[in-house]
């Protein structure tokens, strides 16, 4: 007979029920071939006595294998592994994995909770670390302050949500495209701020400006399509540009931003899809793009035919008397698709993005996001539309803008009163970073690492090296730190520099 | 001299500022050639005179066109064209729009804030209508009634999230794969629940089950890569499929779900890579995937390496004593990939869903997720998962499945009653609709349009149809309406009949 108390055994301490695991160890008996096809198996109460367990979850155990197919009972006779099952063999599994492109590491896994039966392609272009909030000291890629943030305001606002009379209405689908109350406000903000000339059918909100990003690159490129970004540039950008399948080719950015005579060069040789800009302050470098260049770019646009994509996630932030407008005002023919985002002028958490362009592209734009996410959150977009509303966002802005003008006056200084042999940097203009050149001599890698172990999040930089070439450089996040806490991460680094 | 009165009127009562009007005609004005190169314009006094506006309305709106590099000041003579731009000349479209691939009505659009200066090529696939809340009555796809939901519960959890002491904790960047506390709770609900056997590195939160879908059929599907669907399907997973660039099969379900043996009859002769099926309730048609067809299926999927798509959206309303366990409790070798989602059980607007497969696989759908939004909501995650935590949400799943048990069989009641003559339905197992086949002699599309002209929403079903094939039937959403909103929708349907 078979030996069911050894081949069986029930934890009473697990969270999975009894019953649960009895039923997946007599399939599992029956799929590797240890119990065969139409055998029959001890009766509930048999099994029960030699399990040590409860008669009712033997019972539940053999319904649910007979639920599934695995056992029958045949009236009177008792239960059997079923008889009309197709044949069950122990089967091997019938990829090799090692030629599948996944990559492996040592000895090909074959525990399924980790590796899976069938195979998929890894993309090497995502396998990036992905940064998460550490709480410590930090001179970061340039994140605001969220303990600036209106929370006390913005939990109100969802508070005001969740009190509405009709749920139906306020918790069920809605458009793809945004909360109505947002996509007013923010058309109404943007056109009054950056003078550009938008209705709300002009506005899809987004979950922050990735999500811009990634629509924009799906729908306006095909495979093979020529990309062009400045030759440092945003990460997050490129790896979209190249999961769509594009070319990606780069111009030189100096201190007036993108060359756009090289741009000029390339347009004259081969058809550019779209171009990619931080025209404000270009990441990583913090230049502005010099009004020139930004006219000559947006003729470019007109006279070949490509886009430009505007990527303004930190307008709100420049120390200027006033900004210069983006280029989406200027725009008259419609070659610029903007981009911006609230996660940078609130928290991250608040994951508010949002692209403006033309009717035809935005409602193709909403369409696809349909088919990813459906949807944003209705409560957030509701209650980031209600803080334009009543003010208490654009006072936010303002005194986040002050807050973090004083940080960068105070954060300049200190770099140059203590690290002014190592590093070489301009006073940016605007955003919450600022570029920082490390001397040659210093291995960036090293001291990213050491930073670390002494309590100090420092990016290395070395993401932003153009292929081939060694910058040294990496950005310094001030937005994110007062005063003394950018004394404390400057102490620290001086010290272990 | 130019007549600078009739070509520039500012607009007081406009929301945009007087003196961004002013600049964007000036630039407007140059653009088009009307202002030429090095051109002196009025002074300052002279020109607010001109319009009859402030000065300094005057000396912002030339500031700003000085900024953009459209204007030039001459120290001591004024104010001037730049002369340093590139040639500045009216410039006509580059793209004849009628040979880009994008649909045209009528004449050419040539509003820039309607169609775009560049092309993009748009998915014919994505063309179809997007569903959004009427507030009606509505005999709708099978969706949850939002009363129910427990939004005083959540409205608490919310609150607790914005009350915590670390705002660059909570409101920072998180986790792509989720909240920690949801990807916990949420393990443990499906292993206690559902026969499965993960930990929380199996489990990716998404947004929606939607977000699921999309994230695995860019991972797994090349293009090209054959997919097996049942010939009535969910169009929101085909649009996926067809969006990854896959060939997408059909092939029959019958009362007991999808026809294994021409999936076998396929495998035989092609490369499959995927096989989506919704097994608990077949979408639209409701049926369960019958326990022998179940294991076959597996094994097939074993045998020939494909991934079996497992989209169990609405498992948590079975009205039969025990509902059978999803596919992937019983996959041995790691051949599934579940989706399930909250949305459903809870309200569409809180867009929880999940994947549930090997950690290997998980990673890399969350790499991919990173460069479309990112991450979920921290808020919403940390509020659902608290609910899963209090048992809030489990007491709710009871309370909900309890009393769409009572309008499942009030609803069917009904239409025996009412309108036996002209439809035809199984009372469905579980879900939250009924599927019903109508009078072939009915025209849906009329049907749809008169019901929704006397108040009622309801799907004329028609993109349920096979290609060549004339169902005539439709989804009708019971769990939404009361048993009265249920009397009233059936009353009303049967008059326009």
């Amino acid at each position: 007979m078979t030996p069911f108390t050894s081949l069986l055994s029930i934890d009473k301490l697990s969270a999975r029920p009894a019953f649960v695991q009895l039923s997946d160890q007599l399939v599992n008996l029956i799929r590797t071939g240890t119990l065969s096809v139409g055998q029959r198996i001890p009766g509930t109460r048999q099994m029960a006595g030699l399990l040590a367990i409860n008669r009712q979850t033997v019972v539940a155990g053999y319904d649910e294998a007979i639920a599934q197919g695995w056992l029958e009972t045949r009236p009177g006779s008792g239960t059997f592994v079923a008889g009309h099952l197709p044949d069950v063999q122990p089967q091997l599994l019938a990829i090799d994995k090692r030629e599948t492109g996944i990559q492996q590491n040592g000895p090909i896994d074959q525990d399924p909770s980790r590796q899976p039966g069938y195979t998929f392609v890894l993309r090497p272009y995502l396998a990036r670390p992905i940064l998460i909030n550490s709480g410590r000291l930090h001179l970061d890629d340039g994140f605001p302050d969220i303990r600036l943030a209106p929370l006390a305001e913005l939990g109100r606002a969802y508070r005001s949500y969740f009190r509405w009379g009709n749920p139906q209405q306020h918790f069920g689908y809605g458009d793809p495209k945004g909360h109505p109350l947002l996509r007013e406000q923010l058309s109404s903000y943007l056109n009054e701020t950056r003078g550009l000339h938008t209705t709300s059918d002009n506005v899809l909100i987004t979950r922050g400006s990735i999500m811009g990003l990634h629509l924009v690159s799906q729908v306006l490129l095909q495979a093979g399509d020529v990309v062009i970004t400045g030759e440092t540039t945003w990460a997050g950008a490129t790896m979209n540009f190249l999961n769509a399948g594009a070319r990606v080719l780069t111009v030189p950015v100096d201190a007036y931003g993108m060359d756009v005579d090289a741009l000029a060069a390339i347009a004259e040789k081969m058809l550019i899809r779209l171009v990619s800009v931080t025209p404000h302050h270009h990441y990583p470098t913090t230049v502005t793009l010099r009004s020139d260049r930004r006219i000559r770019l947006l003729q470019l646009a007109e006279q070949y035919g490509f886009a430009i994509l505007e990527d303004d996630y930190d307008y709100d932030f420049h120390y200027l008397s006033r900004p210069i407008l983006p280029l989406a005002s200027a725009d008259q023919q419609g070659m610029v698709v903007y981009i911006g985002s609230l996660t940078k002028s609130v928290a991250p958490a608040f994951r508010i993005g949002y692209v403006v362009a033309p009717t035809a592209l935005i409602d193709e734009l909403a369409r696809l996001r349909r088919i990813i996410d459906r949807q944003g959150d209705p409560m957030l977009e509701f209650a980031i539309g209600q803080l334009f509303k009543t003010g208490d966002l654009k006072r936010h802005f303002r005194k986040a803008l002050r807050i973090y003008h004083t940080r960068r006056d105070h954060f300049c200084k200190l770099l140059n009163t203590e690290l002014a042999n190592v590093i070489k940097f301009s006073k940016p203009d605007g955003g919450m970073a600022v570029w920082a050149l490390f001397d040659p001599a210093i291995d960036m890698e090293k001291l990213g690492k050491r930073a670390s172990q002494r309590g100090l999040d420092l990016a290395n930089g070395l993401m932003h090296n153009p292929p081939g070439q060694l910058l040294n450089g990496t950005r310094l996040g001030f937005a994110s730190s007062t005063e003394a806490e950018l004394d404390q991460s400057v102490a620290l680094l001086k010290k272990i520099l």
